[in-house]
C-alpha cells in the first residue's frame, strides 16, 4: 500500500499551533514517525490557516524536508500554494487535487503538465460529487484522458472515487467499492486513493467502519489510502489485509509488525 | 450472513465435561446464547467422544432442541451419527458434511437426496485437497452436479472452498477468495460457508487473520461463516462489513449492535 500520512493538517489543533508557533522540533518529530511507520508521502495542508496558508505551507515544506526523505503531498485548495510548493519541493511531489471542475483543472492541470509531478484526481465534475458507479468511472475516464492529454503518465494519477457516507445512504459503500474494482480493472496503471473518515460520518465508532472499509477497498484493488500511519488499528487492517490478499512474501511484514508492537490486537 | 455457531464441540475441554456430566443446563444456555446472538443454525460435534458418539450425539441434539428454535448442523465424521441425527432432528438440519471422496459421497449422498437437509459440500475429491482456484471450483461443479443429481436444491448446498494456511503459502487466501467470488457468479443459487481457524495456522495474533480473511471474502461474496457467534470482535466485523457492503438497511443492525453492547470497538 502507499501510505499517504494526513497528520500535518492544521485541522488537527496541535498541528495548527505548532504552526502558529513556528514549533520546528513539534513538526519535524511527527514527519520523521510518519516516515518510520511506513507513510510513502507525507501530506501537508494548512488551508485553514486562510490569511497565512501560502507563507506557512513553505514553512513546512522546509522543515519537513529537512528531516525525511520521503515526497511530499501538496494538500491545498489553492492553486497559487500548490505552484509555490511544486517548485520548493526536493523530491517529486504528489499534487492534492486536480478535479473534472473548469476552474481547477485549468489551473491545476499545467502544474503536472509533462508529467511533472504525481496527483490525487478527485472523480467529481463541476456537477458535483457523483453518487453512482457509472457517473465516478466516467469522471475517472474522463480525468485520465485529459490528464494523458497533458502527457501526465496513468502511473502518476491517483483517482479518489470519492466515498459517501454509508449512513445517508447504504448503497455509497458500494458504490465506491466497484469504481475502485472498475477503475483498476479498466484503466490499467493508474493508482486509487481515498481518505475513510467520510464512510463512516454520522456513524457510531467511526474507526470499524474506516478501516472494515479499508479492507474491503483493498480486496478491490486500491493501493494507496490517505491516512494516520501512527494509528495502530489502521496499520494492523493494513498488515493483516495485504497478508490474507498474498502481498506479503512469507507473511514477513505482518510477523515483523506482531513482532515490533506495530499491530493492535 | 447465515452464521454456523460452532461452539457445541467437544474439542473445546469445556464441553467435553459438559457432555461427560450430562450437564443439561450448560449446554442449553450455551445453545440459546448463540441463538440470541444471532446464529442460524447450531452446529452439533462430539466426534471426540470416540466410543461414545452416537449416544452423546443424540443426547446433545435433545438437550438443545429443547431450548432453541432454530435448526441444528449436524457435524460429524460417522455418517451413521449423520443418519442418526437425521432422524432426531426436529427442524430440517444442515449436514455437515458430504465431500467428493467416493466413500464419503456414496454414504452421506442418500441422507440429502430428495433435498432431505441442507448440506455443507466441502471441495475436495479423493485426490486430496484443492490447492488452486480451478481444482477448488471444478470439485464445486463436480459437488453441485452429482447433488443436484439426487434432487437437492441449490438453496440447500454450502460450499466450502476449504481455505488452507497463508503461512505456508501466502497464496492461499487469494485461492479461497476466488473460489468463492467464482463459485457465487457462476454457480447462482449456492451458499458458501467456510471455517475461520484454519487461514491463519502457524501465525502470531490469529484471531486477527480470522476477522480480516472474514470481511475479504464477504467482499467476494460468502454468505455465511462456521463462527463463534459469542465472540464480539468476529461479530463486530461481521456487522460493519455488511454495513459497508450495502447489507444494513438504514444501517440499523450495526446501530443496534453498537446500542446493546455487541460491539468490540
Amino acid at each position: 500500500m502507499i501510505i499517504i500520512g494526513e497528520r500535518i493538517n492544521t485541522s488537527r489543533k496541535p498541528m495548527a499551533q505548532a504552526v502558529e508557533e513556528r514549533n520546528t522540533a513539534f513538526i519535524q518529530e511527527d514527519a520523521k514517525k510518519q516516515e518510520a511507520a511506513g507513510a510513502s508521502f507525507i501530506d501537508v495542508n494548512c488551508g485553514t490557516r486562510l490569511k497565512t496558508e501560502l507563507e506557512d505551507f513553505l514553512w513546512l515544506m522546509d522543515v519537513i524536508q529537512e528531516v525525511v526523505s520521503i515526497p511530499l503531498c501538496l494538500d491545498s485548495p489553492d492553486p497559487k500554494v500548490l505552484a509555490a510548493g511544486l517548485s520548493r519541493a526536493k523530491l517529486r511531489p504528489l499534487i492534492n487535487s486536480i478535479t473534472l471542475e473548469p476552474d481547477r483543472f485549468e489551473v491545476v492541470g499545467p502544474l503536472v503538465a509533462g508529467d511533472a509531478a504525481d496527483v490525487v484526481a478527485l472523480c467529481m465534475d463541476g456537477t458535483g460529487i457523483p453518487r453512482t458507479t457509472e457517473k465516478v468511472v466516467d469522471n475517472a475516464r474522463r480525468l485520465v484522458g485529459q490528464l494523458e492529454g497533458l502527457g501526465v503518465k496513468r502511473a502518476s494519477i491517483y483517482l479518489d472515487p470519492m466515498i459517501q457516507p454509508v449512513s445517508t445512504d447504504t448503497e455509497m459503500g458500494l458504490v465506491a467499492l466497484a469504481s475502485i474494482e472498475t477503475i483498476m480493472t479498466t484503466l490499467p496503471g493508474v493508482h486509487t486513493t481515498c481518505g475513510l473518515s467520510n464512510v463512516s460520518y454520522g456513524l457510531p465508532e467511526r474507526f470499524l467502519v474506516n478501516r472494515h472499509f479499508l479492507t474491503c477497498a483493498m480486496v478491490k484493488g486500491l493501493d494507496s489510502a490517505i491516512i494516520d500511519p501512527l494509528d495502530r488499528k489502521i496499520m494492523t487492517s493494513i498488515f493483516t489485509t495485504e497478508m490474507v490478499l498474498g502481498r506479503d512474501e512469507y507473511c514477513e511484514a505482518y510477523i515483523d509488525a506482531v513482532r515490533e508492537g506495530r499491530i493492535e490486537p
